[in-house]
Formats: C-alpha cells, sequence, structure tokens
C-alpha cells in the first residue's frame, strides 16, 4: 500500500498496529479552498497530505486571521487530531489551499496505538515539536520584525512556492496571512512598487527586484 | 524518595526506568534571579519544580523580552531539555523568579527512557501540548488584544501570584513579560491611575479597584 512509504513510522509499528490502521485509514481528494477542520468539527483524525497545500491558521472573535504554518506533500496535520491530547487547548483552522489528496488516520485508532507505542508517541512528539518551532517563529516575527520585512519575506515564500514572480493573489489574502487589515497591505505594496522592487496590476504582483526584497527581508 | 510523588508516569516506568533515572536525578536550590538555562547552555535536561517560581522568555536581537509562560510548584520544564527532541528548532530562557527548589532529570536519561516508554513519551506529549496552549494564548493576545488589557491582565495576575494588591514590579519588569517598552507600560500605568483602578508610588504599584481591571481584561 502507498500509505506506507508515506507514514514515518510504519515499520516501527507492530502487524497487530499496522492492521488497525490500514483498517480505519481514509483516503480523500479535496478541492482547494475546503476547510477540513476547525474547533466547531469533531475531532477529524490526522491528516497525512500525499499531494497538494494546507494552510493552519487562527481567527480572531472580529474574524481576522493570521497563519500558523503551512504543509506540503508528505507533511502530517497534527492538530486536527487534537482530541488526541488532553493538553491541546486551542483552536485552530485546517483549509486547503491547493486541490489535496490526503489519508485520514482516525483519532481514535492513533490516540490507542499511541499508549502502547513508544515510537508512534515519540513520532507525535516530534511532530509537535516542529509546529512549535513554527509557531515560535511567528511570535519573534509578529514581535521583533516591522511588518515591511513580514511582507518581504511573504511574496518571497509565496514565490518560491508557487515557483512563479508573478503571484496571482489578492491583498486581503496576504493581510489574512500575516494578521492585518488590507489596507495596510495594499499601502505596502504601493510603497514597495515606488521603490521598484514589484508591479502592481488587477490580481496579480510581479515580483521585479528579488534580490531587493530579500535585502530587506534581512535587514 | 519525595521525587516519586512529584513525577507524574513514575508508577508507570520499569524498575530498571526507576533505577535509572534515580541514579542520575540531581537536587538544586536555586536563588532567586538565576538563569537556569539559555540557548548558549547546554541542554541541563528537564526541570521538575518542588517549589518556586520559573519564567521562560524570548529575547530579541535587540535585548528586548517577552514572556512565554511562567511555572509554578509541580511543573515541568521541557524547554531546558530541547536536545531530546530534533525538531525544537528555537532558543528559550528560563530564569528563577522566586528561590526555587527544583530537580534535574538530565536529558540524557530522559530521552533513552522516552525511547523505550510509551508512557514516558506521552507525557512528553501531553507537556508540550500544554506549553503550546500557552504560546497559542500569547499569540491570541498579541494578535487581537490591546495593550490595556494586556497590562489589566497581567497586575491581575500579578496579583494573584503574590496574593496581595500591592505589587513590589518596576515598570521595566512589566515591559519585559509583555515584549514592549517601559515608557509604554508607564503610560498606561499612569492612564489606570488617573482611571482611578491604581496608585503608583516609587517601586509598587497598589491595586485600588479589582472589578475595573477586570472589566478592561475582558472587554
Amino acid at each position: 500500500m502507498e500509505f506506507e512509504n508515506y507514514f514515518p513510522v510504519w515499520n516501527k509499528l507492530t502487524e497487530n498496529q499496522k492492521n488497525r490502521i490500514q483498517g480505519s485509514l481514509i483516503a480523500k481528494q479535496v478541492r482547494k479552498g475546503t476547510i477540513l477542520h476547525n474547533g466547531d468539527m469533531d475531532c477529524t483524525g490526522l491528516l497525512l497530505v500525499k499531494s497538494g497545500q494546507l494552510r493552519a491558521y487562527i481567527l480572531s472573535d472580529e474574524g481576522r486571521e493570521i497563519t500558523l504554518y503551512r504543509l506540503f506533500d508528505r507533511d502530517m496535520c497534527l492538530f486536527s487530531a487534537s482530541c488526541i491530547m488532553n493538553s491541546i487547548q486551542f483552536e485552530i483552522t485546517i483549509e486547503t489551499e491547493k486541490d489535496t489528496e490526503l489519508w485520514i488516520i482516525p483519532a481514535e485508532t492513533y490516540k490507542s496505538i499511541m499508549k502502547e507505542s513508544a515510537p508512534a508517541a515519540n513520532y507525535i512528539n516530534e511532530l509537535m515539536a516542529s509546529r512549535f518551532s513554527d509557531v515560535m517563529w511567528l511570535i519573534e516575527q509578529v514581535m521583533w520584525k516591522s511588518l515591511d520585512k513580514r511582507v518581504a519575506a511573504f511574496l518571497l515564500e509565496e514565490s518560491a512556492i508557487e515557483e512563479t514572480d508573478t503571484l496571482k493573489i489578492t491583498h486581503e489574502t496576504i493581510a489574512n496571512h500575516l494578521g492585518t487589515h488590507r489596507e495596510v497591505i495594499t499601502r505596502m505594496l504601493r510603497y514597495f512598487q515606488n521603490d521598484g522592487m514589484v508591479k502592481l496590476s488587477r490580481g496579480a504582483i510581479m515580483i521585479l527586484e528579488k534580490g531587493k526584497l530579500e535585502a530587506l527581508q534581512n535587514a
């Protein structure tokens, strides 16, 4: 089964544990823009991305958003299975940013395996430590970095993910990634444009001077 | 041994594992204001607080600080043993806020036990999930809450910890907890004073109207 090649600790599980996972595993194809998990939903389970792109974010009471991290091929989403640990006391939303193929390991299945298997438990430890590192990086950005650097870093990240210098992304979407307002992003992008770093057009941002954006990001 | 009563999964360990912990355990008394761990130090180990108070914070390149969470009696400090997981890619500083008695479980000892024991691994999972929840709470505060609410919440928290309405704390220290500048805190406290919520004096802040601070915090 293909899943075996994607799931990192497969070979450290017993036959019985492998059977329990195989017997409950759900393969799914999900369209871009689908909410896979949020605080109101039941505990979905661990999501293993075969191909595609997920975004994890939080929402304020007023509907503002900020991206916590993104997941790509072979990444595992832990917090869609937050019920496997009592101490997870926060709610995040997971949505597909691209058409995505994934497997769902039901939370109850993994929870029971984790209880008996040190490798399965330690895998979750490493996974959570990775996401923790992402979120600590975000705190440092939000606390100590000015917004111009964060916008520059975001444009460069998008350009790397999409492998293009012409980003088809709205100012609203960038604002939702960075936890700010559309107007603020529009103002910043116009400033970038005046500086010759980007060219703005309807529905797209063209990166003209990558080097300048990189210099700003690292300044 | 007293340690057994403080360490939550003690009874789920094997005799061999118990012996390895007992054989390497270090008991320590540490004065208030001591740095127990930072990014430059070796991997110290898991710290189990018998009595006292620890503060975990991050530092910017310019020396600004923000408190991530605080630990009290019976709490375990995980990130002083960051080497037990490869995926922990960030550095935090741990200092004593009060005279503290603690035990150190050396990182190598716990790492080897965690590899073979599902309960020991799952204990770390729950611990990390708790700290993750603290940090997610912090992100929400920083992103969506105005500073007046955060200062009100901090004064109430301090008052609860110290069990007094007269807080002996400098404006600089509050700024370091909340990730801002002393001047900003001073301005905010003067505003609180004008509003009758606190009375400022040399080296102390007296809370006069707890109800008003609570209303502000929850507004």
